[in-house]
């Protein structure tokens, strides 16, 4: 029996915030009211961000990024690496920091391929503080029903895309999709077993992916797949795991010049990880079955010349890759009309 | 007495598009309706860009990014690099582009500093076609009305960021502001002696410099400015000249590390001008001194750490600027919330 019942007793706070913490990622709100300054003349209005939405036509896919908001990873949390070489690369690329760590950025992206609307990964909701939770948001302000995506593609079960299948009261926020996950990653991360074998510290983790499948579980539309199986909308699972046992990166065909790849969390820290592949995230399941798929899949991406779109890139995460000085550099897409040139 | 009333015989699109034909900047529309899909279920929704909108907190300083769209540059204006070595930094960028030119963004800034609403440049209007004139509406989608702003400063006399000074109807667009040209941008380009000694294709751009000034200087709201003279909000100019006789780019202090100069057009080509700064634009005044004006802020804002805005880096184009292999590298700000990380 589950020790965890969704409809009745729903995550605490406290616990969820004890998980997160844990992984000393901060939960302080970053989108707090800008203070008004002392000048009046005109009254300063509110001073917030624009939604975080961007659309990009890549040949016949229509693709909408999605902001969910920020998280600030420790640099600390990079492996493998001389921490004064990252301290001097986050310098030399401006990266927002403070006392709270790195501003990081997450990002999930809705694709229209073969006329069906297909998300991959779903944000944080309420798991993880008020710097986060926008997806549900943004999709709205981007003017598309939730009701309306067909299938979610979950990249991997961490609560930062799983979280915000649930809306706040804790019910189906796509009420009509099918959700894929891959079934190691079910096997893991659905598990009580795999819980309760867990450091006391993580369990939190395998809770909020559980609380977050178990309405559609229980409406038949959770789905796991293994590599070869048929997947929606002529969409293909890449395997690349190491981040979690089965994280997946989703590769779109929209035609000639026209491959996505939805890379999921195959890069944490652009300004370290593209020039130095082998830098590897503390909370990697397996750091160098994780180091190993980040160094096939950029090599890949730069040969072949392929879109990417990344959920911890800097938003809009969309852009290409190619090789530089012995590592790689990214080069995000270029703010334009989404027609042709 | 003037050849052109702008009361009386408004610019002919005719004229205007000539002119610019004639600086081989297509006019055709970028933003046409996205074409409808075959699919039908759900139905595919118009698949428009977002509203080119932005906003940066740089210390005391609320700058707000405001896209006037995109124009289309042939490779072969830059000059003083081997078109091959153009055409592979192009690529290996990623630059959209097409017969029509290499897409070139035109951006305006709006700050608030010390009480007061700052523009700077005003973006295209309808002077060359569709695909640019956003400025107002962009304005407008912020959320502020053009009649709070207090000044225009404009870093030079071309129409892609002096038009937008006038509605489509050929008001002034910011009843209340007084708008600032440098004394030799003035001399130069809104005389009709200079205007009638150009070569007969580029006169249209004096004709247009000419007729977005005129109601603000009928209404005694149209000053020019020399080296040393005090200007508005605290803000300084700094000399820039090159791409036109007066170019000036405009240094705003938001206090400690928050020092901004939004410098105009001392890049057009990003993908090429910050690894090579001596290469030159077919339409600078006087390409020395442009490149001289270049090389010297590349290396200054590099040096101090400025946070930079650029009229044509793509949009926000709010960034900063690093050395790198004997040239510059462009570092884009990471979109995230106005408050600090």
């Amino acid at each position: 029996m589950s020790i965890f019942h969704p409809s009745r007793c729903p995550l605490s706070a406290g616990s969820v915030r004890a998980s997160w913490a844990a992984l000393a990622v901060s939960l302080a709100a970053v989108v707090s009211p800008f203070p008004a300054q002392a000048d009046t003349i005109p009254p300063a209005p509110a001073f917030a961000q624009v939604p975080g939405v961007y659309r990009q036509v890549i040949g016949d896919l229509q693709v909408t990024a999605l902001f969910d908001g920020v998280a600030f990873l420790p640099a600390s949390n990079l492996k493998a690496i001389a921490a004064a070489t990252t301290d001097a690369w986050l310098n030399a690329a401006y990266v927002p920091r403070s006392a709270k760590g790195i501003q990081t950025a997450v990002n999930a992206y809705l694709v229209r391929t073969g006329g069906q609307l297909v998300l991959v990964d779903a944000g944080t909701a309420s798991c993880f503080g008020p710097s986060l939770g926008q997806v549900l948001s943004n999709l709205k302000a981007a003017e598309v029903r939730p009701e309306d995506v067909h299938d979610v593609l979950l990249t991997h079960a961490h609560p930062d895309h799983m979280c915000g299948l649930l809306t706040a009261d804790g019910k189906m926020a796509y009420p009509n999709a099918t959700i894929w996950l891959s079934a190691d990653d079910a096997a893991y991360w659905l598990s009580t077993d795999s819980r309760d074998q867990a450091p006391q510290a993580l369990r939190g983790l395998f809770d909020m992916a559980r609380h977050a499948a178990a309405p559609y579980q229980a409406a038949g539309r959770f789905k796991t797949f293994q590599a070869g199986d048929a997947l929606p909308a002529g969409v293909e699972a890449l395997p690349s795991p190491g981040h979690t046992p089965g994280h997946t990166s989703w590769l779109f065909h929209g035609g000639p010049d026209a491959t996505l790849l939805v890379w999921g969390d195959i890069v944490h820290y652009h300004a370290v990880q593209f020039r130095r592949p082998q830098a590897a995230f503390e909370y990697d399941s397996n750091r160098q079955r994780a180091v190993a798929s980040r160094k096939r899949l950029l090599a890949q991406v730069a040969d072949e010349g392929w879109w990417v779109a990344g959920a911890h890139l800097p938003f809009p995460g969309i852009g290409h890759v190619r090789h530089e000085a012995g590592g790689y550099r990214w080069v995000p897409a270029e703010f334009g009309p989404t027609s042709a040139p």
